[in-house]
């Protein structure tokens, strides 16, 4: 970790969503962290041409914005499809020979839930992180110059590896133009320089909880491809409800 | 990380106490850890013959048990002794020729909530851990064979580097022992593993945000202490709004 600068903006990092409201993010750009599958689904959706994705937090929510839109639906619980919508969190159902030009509508419970904690707590902006879309991101913070909250979405506020580890990833890549008075961060960022060579398997040899979660369902191939940096180099940001891609 | 094995009891850690509410305690031992200064300083005292310490939440009944009770006052705001209080939280300031035999009365902010908190969740017992009994915590906690949760104190519910070094030291002692199926566990053990060698200079080159405001008040010399394992090996168990020496 380098010195703490304290002419550069700052940087936080929060572990869980109910770690969120120990922090004032009035100023500041926040960045939601859903790495298994949320926000690698809508980096993908977005980078290979999907109009917008629309994050909700209800299945019913989900079906009954896909009809009035004409929006693919999409979500899952427990693992599979769940009941009344069409596709599921997985970012290989989105190639852009299928979405391209289309509006998604996708139901996540971690990472929306954070996401309208952020903007309800006055996040002047809100965009979305995962290796999928990891340079993209670094580069909008850099250039934004704005003070940064890292926000991991973890699984039912518990912490969980694979979100903290793209935070550290992140502050890996920025943390020279950013000051960082934050333990979390500085924690986050030691496990990243440890596991950064075998992303993946830095999940698997260690038991990662979603690892064994999602592999129960043979998702290995998701998990292999949303550890992997830069598939989909969007900045999905928020507005007026969607997820869109922030133009340079 | 060791295999998980179902028949061992399991172990959690949280990073932050805000995230004890998520687990079921009911049947656990509680380990509360504020490695500065505060569950150093209890180590350290009942090892030195302390009868007992009482950690309460404030310092005006932290005056008024004293005064009850003819015991020792003792507390910390803002690295000065409190108004009205006798003594500080070093754990420097509790040698056998002063604390024998005598009641120490504590008043501490973070650390003393969380045991409340854990009282309130109706955790089946609570002890608590430090680097100063580092070993003595692990060797009670494989003889129990009970379910356990390594609960850090951190900083007004932020997490911190040194509670989640003490858990991850506790974990890389017993974790053949349990069964741990807990990212904030892997986490924790992964950062100790890191820092083992030298866990005042992890601190120090870390910029730990304790750290930092501890050394601001000249305490490097408390924190080179409180990161020195087994100075004080006896294992603190709370009874009956005391922390007593658990007798073998």
């Amino acid at each position: 970790m380098s010195e703490i600068k304290k002419e550069n903006p700052s940087l936080f990092t929060t572990l869980s969503p109910a770690l969120l409201n120990l922090y004032d993010i009035k100023n500041t750009t926040v960045v939601v962290i859903d790495v298994l599958r949320a926000t690698s689904t809508i980096a993908t959706a977005l980078y290979n041409g999907a109009n917008a994705v629309i994050p909700v937090d209800s299945v019913q929510e989900c079906i009954s914005i896909g009809k009035q839109l004409h929006a693919i639906t999409a979500g899952e619980r427990d693992g599979k499809v769940a009941a009344g919508l069409q596709y599921g969190n997985s970012p290989f159902e989105y190639p852009e020979s299928f979405i391209k030009a289309k509006t998604l509508v996708l139901t996540t419970t971690n990472g929306t839930k954070l996401l309208h904690m952020a903007l309800n707590q006055g996040a002047q902006s809100i965009i979305t992180g995962s290796f999928a879309n990891l340079d993209a991101v670094c580069a909008y913070l850099i250039e934004q110059k704005n003070p940064v909250m890292l926000a991991c979405a973890g699984w039912k506020d518990r912490v969980n590896i694979e979100d903290t580890l793209f935070a550290g990833a992140v502050i890996e890549k920025i943390k020279d133009h950013f000051s960082i008075a934050c333990d979390s961060s500085i924690m986050a960022n030691k496990l990243y320089t440890e596991a950064q060579n075998d992303l993946f398997g830095f999940m698997k040899n260690n038991h990662a909880s979603h690892y064994l979660r999602l592999s129960a369902f043979g998702l290995e191939k998701d998990i292999m491809h949303c550890m992997t940096p830069n598939t989909a180099n969007v900045v999905p940001i928020y507005h007026q409800g969607k997820l869109i891609v922030k133009k340079p």
